[in-house]
């Protein structure tokens, strides 16, 4: 038996064109991000894999994007289920900021290491300050992270891909998780067995849907496949390309 | 302890607009709709009215209210649930024809009898027909039916009252349920007492949210109120005047 798994991360947002760290903020799609998502539905349309259920963050750009997406390709109606593990890394201290103007202040090395290594956080964000989320009702009874690195996001993400991702796939339904840079990169991560240093390399397009055939251990015999390729590729590397 | 439920009818539809009956046929809102899906979240924000959970039919116009409603009012992060007990009426044959000239051919007293008698449903639609929804998967192990009238909407709608949606309530959460005229209509008749006779009367406006406050058997002590009376009012009486 193979299992379909399709990630989708959300369109542009309004913070990704002013190139400010957005993390945990919730910022809405801007007008690019939402033609992303019709255009990521029509894929899943055209192609036939069409979502029996679908996993997303409590982030709006990612519901929005799945709302959109799903509605596209008239899966509106499938069950939705949505999990604050799925959100982007929390940007610590981060987040608000200018992704320029912090490379520039902090140097290359260090906008590098924190954008990109895989266990070192940015500084955390002090409790109470504007882009803060503890208190937020929608994180009522969760630790809310103050800082994040990837490898604290696969933390928190894989009990969910374990307790209530496997078990829609187990049940034969075509999963669309849409979510985030990072918490993709996490998935992908496990997914394709990227070690810790070559994951630094990955960059996951906005609006590509990405297509994965699972076996019976929820593992891929190959890697995920975009729906299309050469676009998920330059798309790639424009998000390679941010805080230049 | 009381529990507190909030009905709200989708907007007007393209079909609304063109005066056909829809029933289960998935016709989308229209801009006027959109409109109003979003006004009835800024109302849910002005009263402080916030829904912890949301339940929508499996239809589009439904599910798309929801979704900018809950936009709108910031809680567009809240679990949500789907059920087809939730749909509008099946209207039967009448699925995609014009309300004016159907009344024209039976007659006001036919016509009235189709669109408010308690058990007359409409002839039944012809299954393979252009507006028939039997092999639709979203209704894959459902017996769609081929029309109903309101009792018949009563019959599939509260086991669902019953199994679903009171259970959340009895969890403390407000509970949002998005829906049409007729399964609301089912859903007040139940609430507030209302005859097999005197339903026929009420009609529910569309965007207009409906606030309900229920004890421990799930009744409420007094009758619904909406959130803006005299809007609601006039709404209702533009909703009985169709196919005039």
């Amino acid at each position: 038996m193979a299992y379909r798994l399709v990630l989708l991360r959300h369109g542009t947002s309004e913070w990704n064109t002013k190139n400010l760290f957005t993390g945990w903020v919730d910022i809405d799609l801007n007008d690019v991000g939402r033609e992303e998502a019709i255009r990521g539905g029509r894929m899943l349309a055209d192609a036939g894999v069409l979502p029996d259920v679908v996993h997303t963050s409590v982030l709006r750009r990612a519901i929005t994007t799945a709302n959109m997406a799903l509605d596209t390709c008239d899966r509106h109606w499938i069950p939705v289920r949505r999990s604050w593990r799925l959100n982007e890394r929390h940007y610590g201290a981060l987040q608000g900021l200018d992704k320029a103007a912090t490379r520039e202040r902090y140097g290359d090395e260090q906008f590098m290491l924190w954008r990109r290594s895989f266990d070192v956080p940015p500084p955390p964000i002090e409790v109470g300050s504007e882009y803060d989320q503890s208190g937020d009702p929608r994180y009522t009874g969760v630790e809310v992270p103050r800082t994040e690195c990837l490898k604290d996001v696969i933390a928190r993400m894989m009990p969910y891909w374990e307790s209530d991702i496997q078990p829609d796939l187990a049940a034969g339904r075509t999963v669309l998780v849409t979510a985030h840079g990072n918490s993709l990169r996490a998935l992908v991560k496990h997914l394709d067995r990227i070690s810790d240093e070559d994951i630094a390399a990955l960059n996951i397009p906005t609006g590509m849907p990405l297509v994965y055939e699972l076996g019976d251990d929820f593992m891929p015999s190959r890697p995920g496949e975009y729906l299309d390729p050469e676009a998920a590729a330059a798309a790639a590397e424009a998000v390679a390309n941010q805080g230049r």
